[in-house]
């Protein structure tokens, strides 16, 4: 049994006994709230703190959200025993069949799919939920060893073995799926504007200033996020941020720099 | 001079003329609009009819949009002589250092680059205009030759040569960047959304349908739509639209198909 499954039916097993004692069932998880966050000094990033919320079937809202909480891990549980994956907006959708248990928004099933993160503290890459969107664009002096949905390790030079449109980042960026092979840039330029990244492209920058060109696409995706975390950490690359320079680009530095409230539980990878 | 260059000289010689002639300036165009557009049997797309509209400067307003147009043709003409090329979002806020001549919104500057390709029959590519976004991905069993920014022909399999997430259609796809080189592939399958193309990426569909598919992100842009006809008409591929069947997706299907109101000047290509 995978390790996402245990942790999955644990919660699962904690509301089943809830009902079996004849207690009103309920989980815990970290309030994702501001107030909640704090600035971790070690990592210099942002995590949760020590509030905790309570959801319970102690309501009506509580009890749906509940509901749907085992839905959600039941599907979770059937995508991974057949090894298939879905899109968050396929469950969002898939979720229309489950009468009380559907979500009235998107926004709903997304947050719920990271409040199992939080709990189990398994990434949705594990829950094999991933984005509708990634493909964010590289260029630069580096061969990246990618294993293909065949199963082979392709190298790829993301400069010489690319279009100009550059190299497109995988939703998944985990070691088993993406290696870094060999590097000769000495820094990483994360560029928040498409026109910008395809003029600096366009002129070459990349080879001229020895560094991996990386398209945020404004607020970056998690996997364009962690895929730059890798290559600061991993290979001691410092990272620059460029940026319009307008209020905007505050919060994109501070999130590819800092994490995000929403997402604090992953700040650190 | 460039072509582009000399067609856009005989506006402004045009409104230089009136000028000195005394006469009130003004240029003529095609009506953009719906009932402008006539069905062209032969080529099966949407193209505009004989209604023409005049920009004259007899009102203010009119006078603000030749004076725009005039800055418009200058900056582009010296972008091709400086051999630069600008995004129409980096055009729109430069516009922002003309005085009267400023637009009010994107929208007005997208619009008059339209016009411009319009009355002198040439792309925004030979403008040196380029739109923000691009880089639709393809996956499938073909070779395609691209152009680099280093004036190198690199080869690419858009299979083997690739990750999971495809190769990346540069935002110029005529034929002096992009050749088709070698093909496999029997069919073309243009697909609305990413979470149903990479399912089917994972699945290995493109091999087990030996099809290229393409991401169309949902309205497709200008290159992914002439990448996917340029498939159809040099190599006699027929091309699959897989949408999600609401009615937006009518709209998607006939844009791919039959071109669009906004750019049925470019609907043949």
């Amino acid at each position: 049994m995978s390790e996402a499954i245990k942790e999955l039916r644990k919660i699962a097993e904690k509301i089943y006994n809830d009902l079996t004692k004849g207690k009103i069932p309920s989980i815990e998880l970290p309030a994702r709230t501001k107030s909640n966050i704090v600035f971790d000094e070690r990592y210099r990033v942002w995590k949760y703190g020590k509030q905790n919320i309570t959801r319970s079937a102690v309501s009506l809202s509580g009890a749906y959200m509940l509901l749907r909480t085992m839905y959600v891990i039941d599907f979770i549980k059937e995508m991974i025993e057949q090894g298939k994956s879905s899109t968050l907006r396929e469950l969002y959708y898939i979720s229309e069949g489950w009468g009380d248990a559907k979500f009235s928004s998107q926004d709903e099933s997304d947050k719920l799919a990271e409040d199992l993160e939080i709990i189990t503290k398994k990434l949705r890459e594990d829950f094999k939920l991933r984005p509708e969107e990634d493909g964010a664009r590289v260029i630069g002096d580096i061969v990246i060893e990618e294993v293909t949905r065949k199963g082979e390790k392709r190298r790829i030079h993301c400069q010489d073995d690319v279009g100009d449109a550059g190299y497109s980042i995988p939703y998944n960026v985990e070691k088993e799926k993406l290696r870094f092979v060999e590097i000769n840039a000495d820094k990483v330029i994360a560029v928040e504007t498409g026109g910008m990244f395809d003029r600096l492209v366009e002129n070459r920058f990349d080879e001229k200033s020895n560094s991996i060109l990386v398209h945020l696409k404004g607020q970056p995706a998690r996997s364009t996020r962690r895929f730059i975390k890798r290559l600061n950490e991993e290979l001691n690359l410092p990272v620059i941020v460029f940026t319009d320079g307008d209020p905007w680009s505050y919060r994109i530095y501070a999130s590819v720099a800092y994490g995000a409230i929403k997402t604090a539980h992953i700040s650190e990878y």
